[in-house]
This record gives C-alpha cells, sequence and structure tokens, in this order.
C-alpha cells in the first residue's frame, strides 16, 4: 500500500512515522509513506495556499489550486485510482469498520488542512471520503492523518506479528477487553484475583469474559446493541 | 498548565509538539510539555516495563511500578492534585466537552500504554480518567495523547489569535459549519455560488445558516437532538 500525505507541515510526521510498528512495516515494504508539502504546488509566486473567504468572514480559507495540482501529480503514472481521504470536522466518525476498508486500497491520499477550512470544490469534486477521527477541535488534520496511517497499517498483511494478532482488539471483538494482571501479585497492597493465580483454566476464562461483558455494560452499552 | 507525557517512546512526539500551535503556546510560556520515558522507572536490570498476564493469554501487559514510581515522581513537589488520563480504548470517548474540563486543570499527566495492556491496578488506583480518542485500534496511547494535548491547548487563554477565536469551531457552536470558497471565482470550471459574490451581507448570513443546517442535518443529525 502506499499512503501519500499532503499538509502545510511535514515536519509533524517525522516521529510517528520514525517509530514502532509504522517504523519497520515501511522497512519491511509492507506500506510506503510519502509527506507531500502542498505548499510546492502553489502557483503564485509568494508560494499562498490560503486566501480570504468568499462573502466575508473570520479565517482564511484553503484554495483548490494547490491540492488539486498535487493530487494530479501523485496520480499520474497510476492504474489504480486512489481514496481522497479529507480530514476534517464534517466527516464520517471513523471507526474500526473504516479503517478495514481503507486496509484494502493500494493507494491512499490524506488532505490534512488547517481548522479555518478548504474550498468547498476540494470536497465536492476531488475527495472521495470526508472522515473526522472524533467529535473535538484539533489544529489540524494532521494528527487525525497519523490516526488512519496507523489504524491501517496495524490491518496490512504481515505488519503484526502472529502474537499480536489484531482479532482479539476491543473494536474487533464487539466487546471491551477484560482486565489484565501481570507480576507482582502484591504490589502495595493492591493484589491480584485470586481466580487468576488458581491455574484452572476453564475458571479463568469464564471470569475473564463475564468481566468483558460486564464492563462492557458499563461503559459502552451501545456496543452490545449493534 | 504543565502537561506530562509517560510513553515508551519520547521521539514519537518531537515532530508535533515541535510545530505550529504547539509550538507556539509552548514558547510563550503558556503550557510546558514534559515527555517521560517510563522505562527510566523500571526497578529491574533489564528495563523491562512488561510482563507475561496471569491466567495466561497472549500479549504482554505493563507493570504497575514503573508507571505508579513515574507519576509519584512527577507530583512529589506540587501541590495541586493533577488530572492521570490513561489513554485505552476501553475509556470514555473523548468529546470537545472533556476538552474544555481538561483545559482547566493546572497540570495533567498522560499515561500511554501498549495496545496489550496496562495492569489493572494502574486503572484503579492511580488514574483519574481513562479516555478513548475514538473506535479504532491504534498501537499505542501516544497519538491519543497528542490529540488531548492539541484540543487542551488551544483552549488556554492568549494560546489562539483574536482572528481565529475557539467559539466558532464546529462543536462548539452545535452545528456544522457551512461551505467555505475562496479565490478564484471559476476554478476549472467549477464556480463559486453567486450569492457569496453578491455583496448583499443578509442573504449571504441566511445562505450559510441554511447549510449549516442542512449539512448538520444530512451529516450529523446526532447534533440536532443534543
Amino acid at each position: 500500500m502506499k499512503i501519500d500525505i499532503l499538509t502545510l507541515f511535514p515536519e509533524m510526521f517525522t516521529g510517528v512515522f520514525g517509530s514502532s510498528i509504522l517504523k519497520h512495516a515501511a522497512e519491511k515494504g509492507q506500506v510506503t509513506f510519502n509527506v507531500v508539502d502542498f505548499r510546492n504546488y502553489a502557483e503564485n509566486k509568494h508560494r499562498k495556499v490560503d486566501d480570504y473567504p468568499y462573502g466575508g468572514g473570520a479565517g482564511m480559507v484553503l484554495m483548490p489550486q494547490p491540492i488539486f495540482d498535487a493530487v494530479d501529480d501523485l496520480v499520474k503514472d497510476k492504474q489504480t485510482k486512489p481514496r481522497v481521504v479529507l480530514l476534517c470536522p464534517q466527516g464520517e466518525r471513523y471507526t474500526q469498520k473504516k479503517a478495514e476498508e481503507l486496509a484494502k486500497e493500494e493507494h491512499l491520499i490524506l488532505v490534512c488542512g488547517h481548522y479555518e477550512g478548504f474550498d468547498e470544490r476540494i470536497r465536492e469534486h476531488l475527495v472521495t471520503d470526508e472522515i473526522s477521527i472524533g467529535d473535538y477541535v484539533l489544529t489540524g488534520g494532521e494528527l487525525g492523518a497519523m490516526v488512519i496511517t496507523d489504524s491501517v497499517t496495524r490491518l496490512l498483511p504481515g505488519v503484526l506479528g502472529n502474537e499480536t494478532s489484531a482479532v482479539t482488539d476491543s473494536f474487533s471483538t464487539g466487546l471491551l477487553e477484560h482486565p489484565h494482571y501481570t507480576r507482582p501479585a502484591d504490589f502495595r497492597g493492591m493484589k491480584v484475583p485470586d481466580v487468576l493465580l488458581s491455574g484452572h483454566h476453564e475458571n479463568i476464562k469464564n471470569w475473564r469474559h463475564e468481566q468483558s461483558i460486564e464492563r462492557t455494560k458499563k461503559r459502552r452499552p451501545d456496543l452490545l446493541n449493534d
């Protein structure tokens, strides 16, 4: 899979793409990350990418030209049509199901804007998906692009080892995970439940399943109704 | 405000904290970011921070000791009690309302784990809040910590300039934003709506309000029912 990211802040991605699973997946060739500063596509001499909104109002609006031209450039030698994803608060809320859908693509282009907004023609005529990672206000789309990149890359074949299968994660099973405990059995007087120390596999399995259901009921009853 | 972040991947934060609004807020002294590798608090000689789960099963579990000791160290000279926030999929879903609540604190400690899980005693006896930024599986809590840091920092007094008030952002007004347009009026045959070029302020205001309502109805009817 190839993931292109259009942003005005390419340096934001260095730390995240250079760590952990994303780094290893790129090194093994399972995914290619390409961060593009779309200011490089600005045609005007000041490399301006935004302008005042028609009709007045506060804030600047990202102009269509640099983003359209950047996407044209990224797809020009491709046989496949990419998914062009705009990160924005008005988008569809991102879920694990959407991550699974995007993970099947060969080519993703993620477009990160400012909070002030995109020219509407970018939404209407260029992008295939508008995604919001949650109901909170962020400075730009960059953190959203990192969230999509991480969640999608984890689902690509061969990226996770056998011991860390994605299948048992929360949101894949429909139940929240049961509590985990590790050493020491007594930490500052706080103890591990006896059943987990019993060695009785059937009881442990039942306890965990009950805890999962109880926790889901208490914290996320909506997951049980789906 | 002081924001401490406990992580095993401190290098992930460099790009995000060194850019844009977060960088400026830190330079102006409106917020202090402190990224701590909690592996430095591991007492064993191999600096191990995780161990096998009691009761068996896949994946490793983060041990209580390094995280308890790191938090103890971060609060030892403080008069105020910090909010200790665990980033995890089972947590309360993060919203703008929660961001506003956290922005009132003097001291936040954000704890980032692996997807394999935390020892339950960390949840029960150390943290004050468990937060999930959305229903999708991420490799760790780091992106969640960045999301909280960004959304909270934007709300601190003086961080945003007058021209970019947080008040009119989506999720603050209860309606999604109306479409924005900027130059050129005709881009590759795609045109800006006539009303925005009319100079008639009342008509523009009405059109935008209608568009906001229509867009909210179509994309996020749940926001209208709240």
